[in-house]
C-alpha cells in the first residue's frame, strides 16, 4: 500500500512536470525562455569541444552552428490592475512597452491595468539571447513569442509596419527557474567520489576508482613544484601505457598552486595513473563525479542473477552517457552521434523517461539551415535523426516539437531528396559517409539497400509529421515517395531465391552479398509478410553463415528483430553469452565493441590504437531496452501512450518484474510462471498473453482470442491481476 | 615634377597594396587568416549594435548572422630546410603536422625539410576563428585553405577519410600583419579634437565643435558626485531640446569616476549639450575623432567655388559614413543598408577607391544562408546588392571576390527567382519591404515597375558573375530570365503615348502613373532606344508635372540619368541649387533629405520626430561622383580599368582639375576652354572631346570620329595635352 501511494504522488508529481514542460501549457511561473532550438546548439558547442586527445584539443569534424545573436520576445498581457515586473536579460537588451522603447537598460517596469504588449529584444555573441522576467501574473514562459528577425521598420512618417512577414515561435525553455539560475552558467551536477585503492611506486600514483566513473580529478596536498602528469586509463593497462593511452592531462603546479587542485575538465576514466616530477609529493586521489540529475524511473529485477547485472550495468552505462546530451562514449567521443543517440533515445523511454534530453540532442544533431552534410556527416545518421523524432512523438505524444521543428525535418528532407540518382535511390556523393557498423569488409559501395529501407522510413516520418502539423500537400508528396520508394527497394533489392535483401547494387547490377542490417530492420519496420519474415530468419538471422554482427550497436537491432519474430529464448541467450561476456572480463560499463575471441588487453585496441576501444558505449546499453519493451512487454501503440499494450514474456526466467515509465506514470509489471500483475497508469491499454488454460481476471473482462490467446483491456490507474 | 614623382610612387604603394590583397598572389608576409566573410559578419554585429536611441540600444530589425565558430586552416609546404615556425590563434586550437595531433596547443613547431601539411583548427564562439603562423617561409596568408567542416573522419582500422566532399575555401584577411594586431581586437583609429565653442549656463555647458563630427566625448575635470547628462545635437536645437533629441547618454559620476572621462559610445554631434547635478563641475569639453584611415585619392577643383565646396562637404561627409563599413548615416541608422552603400561604393571609385572596405561592406550585407528575407528585408536593396557586385567587378577587375562569393549571389537570386508571380514578376509579399523612396504617396502596391527592372539589371550581373566563374549554365539560365523579363518590363509598362514607364500595375491592371524612377534607370542602363531616351527626357525627367525627387538619394540617380542624356548644364544647376541650398542652410555635412520650401529647424523634422532627419548621410555626398564620372569623365569599360575612357564635360565652369583612382594608379586630368590634360595609369584609354576646330596633341595620333568629336588613344602611364 505504501507503495502505491508512493506512486501515486510521483505519477501527480511527474504529471505536473509535464504539463510545465509542453509549450501548451499556461504557466504561471518564470522561467528563463529564447529562441527554439538555440540554447541546444551553443550547449552542445560547448560540450563537444571539451574532447581531448592526448592533451590536444579534439573537436568534431563537421559544421558547429550558432545560435541567433539578436532575438525579440514579446507577450500581450491583459492585467486587471498595475502590476511592477522584474527584467533580466542574459545579453544586452531594451524593453519596449507597447511599442515605446524606455531609457536604458530597465531592471523593472510598473505595467499599467489594461492590454499591454511587452518586449523586449536581447543581444549576445558568446551565449544564448534569454530573457526572466517576473511580476504578479507577467513572466517570461513558453507562450512567449520570439522571432530572430523583427521586421518592424518605420515609414517616413514615424508608421510601424505591421511585421505580417515575421515568423514568430513560442519560446522555449528548459529548468531554468530563477534570476540566478541562468542558462548561460549550465553546468551538470557533480559530487565526491573516493578511489577504492592507490599503490605508490617513486614518483607514481596508480588509483583505481573500482569501476568506469567520470569527472575531474582531484589531487590532495600536492607538495613541491614542477610538473604532474595523469594518463587516463578505462582498463588499468591504459593508465599505465603513458605513450598510448587516450587522454592525459598536464599540470605545472608553481609556489601558489599547492595544496589541493581540481582539474579544469572532466575525463572518463576508472585508473589514473599520476607522475610527479622529482622531489614532488602527493597525499591522495579523489574525484569529483559529473552527472545529469535525472530521475530513475524504469526497473528490472528477474529470478536471474546474471540478467538483473547485465540490466544494472546498463542502467549505470547509461547515466554515464547521458550528460549535456546523450553522447556515444564518455572516454571517446564525447560527441552527440545520431546513430548512438537513436538508441539512447529508445533505452532512455524505458529507464528515465527524460523527454528534456531527447529534445536536446535531437535540436543539437540538427543545428540549423542551410544543411550542407548530412548529420554527422553520415548518411544513415540522418534517417536515424527522423526516425528519432517518430519514437518520441509515440512515446511521448509531445506534439508542439513537432510543429515547432516541422521546417527543420523538411529542409533536412529536402538535402535527401535533392542527392537521389537518377534510379531514386542515394549512394554516397563525395563528403558523405556510409557508415552501417563497424564490420570488417563491409561494402559501402554503390546503392546500399540498408540506406534506402531506412530512407523509406524516414519518409514515412514526414508523411506523419505532415499529418501532425497539417500540412496536407506534404502528407501526400511524402507518402508518395515513400511508397515509391519501398516499392523500388523490393523490387531492386528482394532475393526470391536467397530470401533475403541483397546488401547493395553497383553500377546498377545487384551484388551477390547478404548481410544483415537490410533485412532485420525490415522486420521490425514491419515491411514483410509472414513467409518473407521466415525467410529472412531462416537463412539471414539464425543463418551463422552470414556475416556475424560484433557491436553492440548493430547487436541492438539483430535482438529487436528476433523479439519481433517471437524468438526470446534466443534473444535472452545471446543476451546472457555477449553481455554476459563481457562481465566476465570485468565490465563496470558496457563497451563500442566486443569480440568473444579476442584474448586481454587486445580488447581495449580499436582503430589501429592499443587504447582506442570506448569502454562505456551508450550503444551498450540495449537490455534496458528489450527486456522493457519485449520482456516487460510495454509499448505505446499511439502518441504519448494514449493507447498502449502489455504483452510480457518470461522466457525462461521463474519471475520478472520492473516499470516501465509513461507520460501518464509509470506502469508497473510482475510475471511469475502463473501470474500476471499489472499496475496502469492512465490511458487505455491491452494486456496480451497466451495460455494453455484459461486464465482469470477479477478487474476486469478476459477475452478469449482463440489460438491459446488472451486479452484483458486496461482503463485508467488500476491494479489487475490476471491467474493463469 | 615633383607632385608626378610622389604620384608615381604612390602608384607603385598602391599596386603593392592590391597585390597583397589578391586572393591569387603569392604572399612573403604573415597575416591573419580567417573564413571567408565571416570576420565581416562578427565586426557588423558589434557595430551594427552600438546604435542607441536616446539611452536605448536599438539593434537592427532584421536577422544578424554568426561566424563559423569551428574552423579547419590548413596549406601544404615544400621546404628545403628544416624551419621553426610561430604559431598563434584567436581561439582554442589544435595543430597537426602531416595529420598527427601535437599535444596541448604549441606555440611554436618545428618543420623539417620536405614536403608538409600543416593544419589548425581553431574555435571560437565570442569573436572570429582566426591563425597567424610565421616562419621563414611558412606563413599564413591568402594561398591557406580554410574550410567549416573538414569531414575528416576516420575508419575502425584508424584510416583517415579522403576529405573529397570538403569545400576548402581560400583563406580572407585584411590589415592584421604581426601577432598583436589580432582581428578581434580591431577598432577605428581616433584623434584629439576640441570644441570651437562652449557656453555655460548653471549647470549646463553648450559645446560646440563647430562642424558635424563623430567619436567620443571627453569630460575633463569633473568635480563632485551625481548624474551627468549628454544630450547631442546634430543642430543646436537638437542638443537643446532634451526631451526629444535623438541621442544621449548619462554618466553616473561617482568619488573614483571624477577627473577626466571618455565617453564609452561614440557619437554624432556637432553640439552637445551637457547638464550635471546640483553641486557639480566640469572643465572642459573635448573630444576623440573616431575615424576609418583611408588615402584620399580623388580630387576636384574647379574655378567655381561653390562646386568645390560642394564637392568638400561631399567628401568630408564620405570620412564620416566610411567607417567600418559604409553606413547611411552616422547619427542614424548608423547600420548598414544596401541601397545606400550602393552609392558609396560609387562614390567611393572616385574618392578612396577603398576595396576592402567596399568587400567588407558587401559581406556585411549578404550575411550568411539560408536567405530568409530582403537584404535589410528590403526588396530593392537586394537588387543593389547584386548592382554593387558588378561595378566593384568593372572597378577593380578582382575576380577573385565573385569566385569565392558567387554561391552566395545564387542563393540570393534562388531566393527571389522562388519569390515571382504567375506573371514573373515580384510583388512584395508578407515581410518585404517595397521602399523606392521616401516619397509622398508613392505607391508599393501590386507589381511595381521599378522593381522588375532592378530585378532585370540583377538577373543581367548574375549572367556577367557566372561568366566569370565559369558557371556555364548559369550563365545561360540568366542570360534567358534576363532577356525574358526584359521583354515583360517593356510589354507590361512602357506606356507608347506617355513615352514613359508607368508606376505599376495593380491585380494585373496597369496604373497610370507615372514617376521618375524606373525611367530614370531604365536610362543609365541603356534599356531604351534614342526616340525613348528622347520621350523620357521630355515626359518625365524635364518634367515639372511628374512628382519631384526631395532625396539625395533618388537626386543621385536622376542626375546620373541627365548626365547620360548629355544634359551637363542642368546638372551643374541642379548641383548648386540643391546642396548649395544645403549649404546655405549651414550644413557641413549633407543631408538624408532636403526640402527647400521647410523653414528653419522644419528641416531637421523627419519619421514624426522633430530631430529624426540625418545630417550626415552618405546618399548625400553624390557629387564626388557625379562630378568624378561625368565632368572629369572617367570611367572603366573593361574590368579594372584594363580599358576606360575619359570623356572630360566642362559645362559652364571655366576651368577643372582633378584625379580619379585606378587600380593601376591615379588618372589626372585638367580641362580649361582650350586645353585638356591627362596623365594616364596603365590600361588602354579613349580620350574623347567635341571640339568646332580640329585639335592637336602632340603624344599621339588624334582621330577625327566626325561631326565634331575627336578620339586620341591613350597607352601606359604618360602625360597628354589636347589643345582644342
Amino acid at each position: 500500500m505504501k507503495r502505491t501511494n508512493l506512486l501515486q504522488t510521483l505519477s501527480i508529481v511527474l504529471l505536473m512536470v509535464f504539463a510545465a514542460e509542453s509549450l501548451e501549457a499556461q504557466e504561471t511561473k518564470a522561467t528563463w525562455i529564447w529562441y527554439p532550438g538555440d540554447f541546444e546548439i551553443w550547449l552542445s558547442n560547448q560540450m563537444q569541444n571539451k574532447r581531448t586527445e592526448r592533451g590536444a584539443f579534439f573537436p568534431p569534424f563537421w559544421r558547429q552552428d550558432s545560435h541567433f545573436v539578436l532575438i525579440d520576445f514579446h507577450k500581450e498581457f491583459v492585467l486587471d490592475e498595475s502590476e511592477e515586473v522584474e527584467l533580466y536579460a542574459e545579453g544586452q537588451y531594451n524593453v519596449k512597452l507597447d511599442g515605446k522603447l524606455i531609457e536604458g537598460e530597465p531592471t523593472t517596469l510598473t505595467i499599467p491595468a489594461g492590454t499591454h504588449k511587452l518586449n523586449l529584444k536581447v543581444r549576445a555573441q558568446d551565449h544564448v539571447p534569454a530573457i526572466f522576467v517576473r511580476g504578479k501574473t507577467v513572466v517570461s514562459d513558453g507562450s512567449w513569442l520570439v522571432t530572430n528577425e523583427d521586421k518592424e521598420w518605420i515609414d517616413e512618417t514615424g508608421k510601424a509596419s505591421d511585421q505580417s512577414g515575421t515568423a514568430w515561435l513560442r519560446a522555449a525553455l528548459w529548468h531554468f527557474n530563477s534570476p540566478e539560475n541562468r542558462p548561460s552558467a549550465f553546468k551538470l551536477a557533480t559530487e565526491p567520489d573516493g578511489a577504492v585503492s592507490m599503490e605508490q611506486q617513486g614518483g607514481r600514483w596508480l588509483v583505481d576508482f573500482g569501476k568506469e566513473t567520470f569527472g575531474f580529478v582531484k589531487l590532495h596536498g600536492v607538495k613541491g613544484q614542477g610538473l604532474i602528469s595523469l594518463y587516463y586509463g578505462e582498463s588499468k593497462e591504459e593508465a599505465l601505457a603513458t605513450e598510448t593511452c587516450e587522454t592525459l592531462d598536464r599540470l605545472h603546479i608553481s609556489g601558489q598552486a599547492q595544496g589541493d587542485t581540481v582539474l579544469e575538465l572532466s575525463k572518463a576514466f576508472r585508473f589514473v595513473n599520476v607522475e610527479v616530477d622529482n622531489g614532488m609529493q602527493l597525499d591522495s586521489v579523489s574525484m569529483l563525479y559529473e552527472y545529469l540529475p535525472v530521475d530513475e524511473r524504469g526497473h528490472f529485477r528477474s529470478s536471474d542473477e546474471l540478467l538483473n547485472e547485465i540490466w544494472d550495468v546498463s542502467k549505470y552505462t547509461m547515466h554515464l552517457t547521458s550528460r549535456e546530451f546523450f553522447v556515444d562514449g564518455i572516454k571517446r567521443d564525447r560527441w552527440i552521434w545520431s546513430g548512438d543517440a537513436y538508441q539512447s533515445y529508445l533505452m532512455n523511454y524505458y529507464l528515465f523517461f527524460d523527454s528534456p534530453s531527447v529534445k536536446r540532442t535531437t535540436l543539437a544533431l540538427r543545428g540549423k539551415d542551410p544543411v550542407s552534410s548530412h548529420i554527422n556527416t553520415i548518411m544513415d545518421y540522418t534517417f536515424y535523426w527522423f526516425l528519432g523524432i517518430y519514437d518520441y512523438y509515440m512515446y511521448t505524444g509531445d506534439r508542439a516539437f513537432v510543429e515547432t521543428f516541422y521546417p527543420r525535418m523538411q529542409s533536412l528532407m529536402d538535402f535527401c531528396l535533392a542527392r537521389r540518382n537518377e534510379r531514386g535511390f542515394l549512394e554516397g556523393l563525395p563528403g558523405d559517409w556510409i557508415f552501417i557498423d563497424w564490420a570488417d569488409g563491409l561494402s559501402k559501395q554503390g546503392e546500399v539497400s540498408f540506406e534506402q529501407l531506412l530512407f523509406c522510413r524516414s519518409l514515412e516520418t514526414m508523411k506523419l509529421c505532415a499529418e501532425i502539423v497539417n500540412d496536407k500537400q506534404g502528407e501526400q508528396q511524402y507518402a508518395q515517395l515513400a511508397k515509391a520508394l519501398k516499392r523500388n527497394i523490393f523490387a531492386s533489392y528482394w532475393d526470391e531465391d536467397k530470401q533475403a535483401f541483397i546488401h547493395s547494387r553497383v553500377d546498377g547490377k545487384p551484388t551477390d552479398q547478404v548481410t544483415r542490417y537490410t533485412n532485420m530492420f525490415a522486420i521490425f519496420f514491419d515491411y514483410l509478410n509472414e513467409a518473407q519474415q521466415q525467410g529472412v530468419k531462416k537463412h539471414v538471422l539464425l543463418n551463422d553463415a552470414v556475416q556475424q554482427i560484433t557491436t553492440p550497436y548493430m547487436r541492438f537491432y539483430e535482438l529487436e528483430a528476433l523479439c519481433t519474430l517471437g524468438e526470446y529464448g534466443v534473444v535472452l541467450d545471446e543476451i546472457r553469452d555477449y553481455w554476459g561476456g563481457m562481465l566476465k572480463l570485468g565490465a563496470t560499463s558496457f563497451w563500442e565493441a566486443y569480440d568473444p575471441n579476442k584474448q586481454g588487453a587486445e580488447h581495449y585496441a580499436m582503430y589501429g590504437r592499443p587504447f582506442g576501444k570506448s569502454l562505456c558505449h551508450s550503444w551498450g546499453a540495449s537490455p534496458i531496452y528489450l527486456l522493457g519493451k519485449y520482456f516487460l512487454g510495454v509499448k505505446p501503440v499511439s502518441a504519448g501512450y494514449a493507447t498502449y499494450v502489455i504483452e510480457p514474456q518470461l522466457g525462461d526466467m521463474e519471475w520478472m518484474e520492473g516499470t516501465v515509465p509513461t507520460p501518464n506514470g509509470d506502469i508497473e509489471v510482475r510475471v511469475t510462471t502463473n501470474e500476471i500483475k499489472v499496475k496502469t497508469a492512465g490511458g487505455t491499454g491491452k494486456l496480451l498473453l497466451r495460455s494453455k488454460t484459461k486464465p482469470t481476471c477479477e478487474q476486469a473482462d478476459l477475452v478469449d482470442l482463440g489460438a491459446g490467446k488472451y486479452e484483458v483491456v486496461l482503463e485508467g490507474t488500476r491494479t489487475y491481476t490476471v491467474v493463469y
